[in-house]
């Protein structure tokens, strides 16, 4: 990320980004992710490996990027009128999407490519914008709200630490209780 | 790990991963991680490559073996008498460790050369043989105890979680009311 030079919406920069990830995620599918080269992604993606070693340095903190990219949330958490309904619906797909190999393998790329952080900081925030959506809303609504950052150690921390240390018996069960248990105890 | 075979202690197969382990020590300190190569370490501990490929893959699985090595608990927590103080103190030690440069450095090198997840689970088994510790001290002592999963649930992932993606602001103040919720609330 530090190598990102700032990006103007529409110009060349971001031109050059679309297209790269976008080759990598189509090679992925294609040849699969221990075949991926800087070469192939280049020629696919119309650009020069140069280019590529001057944005991103080299193959894995390009795969980081596309990764954070896929772990960035499409819609804010459903509205159940709740916040208990809204934590523990939101846990559990959260823990589901993680969990799936799919999640996994970015969870790790992001984490592997990234030697500043940078990107781990990001999808940390993904989820922070999360529950600040879901807090914010019951707070709105008159309920009473822990902050952000009890949600993240009683919710998140939890669950992202088992999918990578602990993962065996991981369940949507436990996420809900998760989520209730940071409600109310 | 799962290349690993059975070891005999005090056998042909002992002597060598505690000479390949020693040579790594010796030359990350003498030359630095990113110099160094299979051929190196091979030389240095008096082996050939290839027995370093059979038996651990790669570069990156050896340093992940030798990471978990060092990240492996030298001792069980102190007794303070009071599983209050042992956890709050332990929290705090836990954080220092973990989030210290080489701590990073290690824990980071575990996940990465352990695509099945074997040395991450490691750590985490012990983590919790070191809280179990705790935990059965203070149940001989009379004190009423959570169980092992709650503490590493309330304790160790949002330590590690932030560690690794949410790093700011990571006091040891912050590990020990986390071993104060974990057990008054």
């Amino acid at each position: 990320m530090s190598r990102r030079p700032m990006v103007r919406p529409g110009g060349r920069s971001t031109r050059v980004q679309q297209a790269v990830h976008t080759a990598v995620r189509e090679l992925q599918a294609e040849v699969g992710r221990p075949e991926l080269t800087v070469p192939m992604v280049a020629a696919r993606a119309g650009v020069t490996p140069s280019t590529i070693y001057r944005r991103w340095g080299d193959l894995q903190e390009l795969l980081s990027d596309v990764a954070v990219e896929h772990l960035r949330p499409e819609a804010p958490p459903e509205d159940h009128g709740r916040l208990l309904d809204d934590l523990r619906n939101w846990a559990e797909q959260f823990l589901e999407e993680m969990a799936s190999p799919t999640g996994r393998a970015y969870m790790r790329d992001a984490l592997l490519g990234d030697p500043e952080g940078d990107n781990a900081g990001l999808c940390s925030a993904y989820a922070a914008e999360q529950v600040g959506t879901m807090l914010a809303r019951a707070a709105g609504r008159g309920e009473e709200v822990p902050d952000v950052e009890t949600v993240i150690d009683r919710v998140v921390a939890p669950v992202m630490y088992r999918i990578l240390f602990r993962p065996d018996g991981l369940t949507g069960a436990y996420a809900r209780r998760l989520a209730e248990e940071a409600l109310t105890r």
